[in-house]
């Protein structure tokens, strides 16, 4: 095999993603010089932001371009290397794109993990994702043993890791979902103390009941009314960690804010914004303890797979329609040396 | 005289304050016992909160109800005394209300000013007003050397002191009012970079050139499209002072929360509610600061200044159409010692 499949934006997605949106292509596998290394592409992760960069929307990097590979984090197995810093069976994460080979030099924006870690938890708890979870709930949120900690898409790659932490740091977790059965999952196999389906009717008086002490650190994934719901219930002093906004990102236009913000004044509350990526300096410090919880049988994590480059426009709008469990990824490809 | 009269809520305002909305009576001047002092009312200070507290809408201290003194801060003299804390000529600021006579307690929540304080300046600058902008600016803006600040309603009381302190601090002072006089007004005399008149056209483009490095520290006292706009021109890491919304208060639904919030995650950045009262354990030291820069012609204090108990009701209004410069305060009465 000496080609490279890809998946190239076609063009802009209006609402949830077409498969007629992307193009694929093959390209022969590049040929490194020195001082980079070639990546065979394991796994992609799949995250919210992704739909973002399909669009015009600002963002802390620029839109993915027409014609360009599908921007997105990946795992891969170093395959080849011309430099120090990657070895060949190395496992590294970084935005690999859509596609089956890859390559990094010297200074990309890679992170190296032991050959011998699940390459699946390197893009979940262990990967960005830990980092979000963790950093947006731990220096963002600060919540203190005993405040209540509210989470939206509770079910979702972030949400779960926040509420797990959020109970090992002794706080009461409440959990936002958009089924039963996902509530359930939360509340049995997650820990949380309760969990809330937003798709019921009756949200305001569930969440009331959900947080009899209001919320003094509310984690946002998703935006819009159930943001604006939360900043109406918020204790004095809260923390609002705004970490995205799902339900937005596939609006063409942009709905209207939350008009509760205005209760920050009455509870002199805080909203900010932020970026696990800013975070990945404390990479290894926010993973060691994320695997210690994992061994320990604190942290539980779940994955929703789907099998090849393919399904990848698939699963983008999964986290919008709420069809997956967990991390969402994309398997491509065995590696060399997969555990 | 032996009467105390007072503004009473007659019904809770719809929109602007109508005369209708409030009567007057008069009630005999309280009787004081062991551990009270009798008050007279010099000025009423006029704040956007009086607005807040008329309506049943959720603020840090309860509606007034209907038949109750309007609450309101004010400066008084004592006039008779029973207690240690308050002697025969005193100034004290507390929320005495739309009378002409108060009673305090020792554990009153009110503020001793030397007797010689101009009693104006202990509602502005020396008192609630200068809190707040100090205590927003420099506790939660934290403005640096050479960053730019944007001040709302930049010709009001607060917004001219964040202004002028962000002057002295060392940074760009931007500000938004309502006219092209007020703007000249917030320039020309109060030392500001430059001055947007939002009823004009074109703000975005107008805001985009006063803050060619974007905005860092943004003080907020309208909310509403204005605080949309800001947010949308923020730079990394800035920061959102939220001190009130003043172009919320007057309208029966609450308008729609600012979309551009999104952009918080985007740049890193947080909005903070505050409350001035929060800060007054830092009073003394705030305050010396402040008439330390009065001296030295750094901060000029501007007055807007309307006669008599019966003018308090048209005086709210005034905030929200704009007509006042400065500090708007309601004359009530001579001081007995009064310079």
């Amino acid at each position: 095999m000496t080609m490279n499949r890809r998946i190239l934006l076609a063009k802009r997605p209006v609402g949830l993603a077409a498969q007629t949106d992307f193009r694929s292509d093959e390209q022969p596998i590049p040929e490194i010089r020195e001082g980079e290394a070639l990546l065979k592409t394991l796994y992609l992760g799949i995250d919210p932001t992704i739909r973002t960069w399909l669009s015009t929307a600002k963002s802390y990097l620029p839109p993915i371009e027409i014609g360009e590979v599908v921007r997105s984090a990946g795992v891969c197995r170093v395959i080849e290397s011309k430099c120090e810093r990657f070895k060949v069976g190395d496992l590294v994460t970084h935005l690999c794109g859509w596609q089956e080979y890859s390559v990094c030099t010297e200074d990309s924006f890679a992170t190296l993990f032991p050959a011998s870690t699940n390459p699946r938890h390197t893009l979940g708890p262990l990967g960005s994702t830990g980092v979000a979870a963790y950093a947006g709930l731990l220096y963002v949120g600060r919540p203190k043993e005993g405040e209540t900690v509210l989470v939206s898409a509770a079910a979702g790659a972030t949400g779960s890791l926040v509420g797990q932490i959020a109970k090992i740091k002794g706080c009461r977790a409440v959990g936002i979902a958009g089924s039963d059965e996902k509530c359930r999952h939360v509340v049995e196999n997650l820990g949380f103390d309760a969990c809330i389906n937003y798709k019921d009717d009756g949200f305001r008086e569930a969440l009331k009941k959900a947080c009899p002490n209001r919320i003094d650190v509310y984690f946002d994934n998703v935006g819009g009314w159930i943001l604006n719901e939360a900043l109406g219930r918020l204790n004095m002093g809260a923390r609002v960690a705004l970490c995205g906004a799902i339900s937005v990102y596939n609006e063409p236009k942009k709905p209207p804010g939350p008009a509760n913000y205005l209760n920050l004044i009455t509870v002199r509350g805080k909203m900010q914004g932020f970026n696990g990526m800013d975070h990945w300096g404390k990479h290894a410090e926010i993973s060691a303890d994320i695997a210690k919880w994992m061994e320990e049988g604190k942290i539980r994590v779940d994955e929703t797979i789907l099998e090849g480059l393919d399904e990848a426009w698939r699963s983008v709008n999964m986290l919008f329609t709420g069809e997956n469990i967990g991390k969402l990824l994309v398997y491509v490809a065995d590696g060399v040396t997969e555990p």
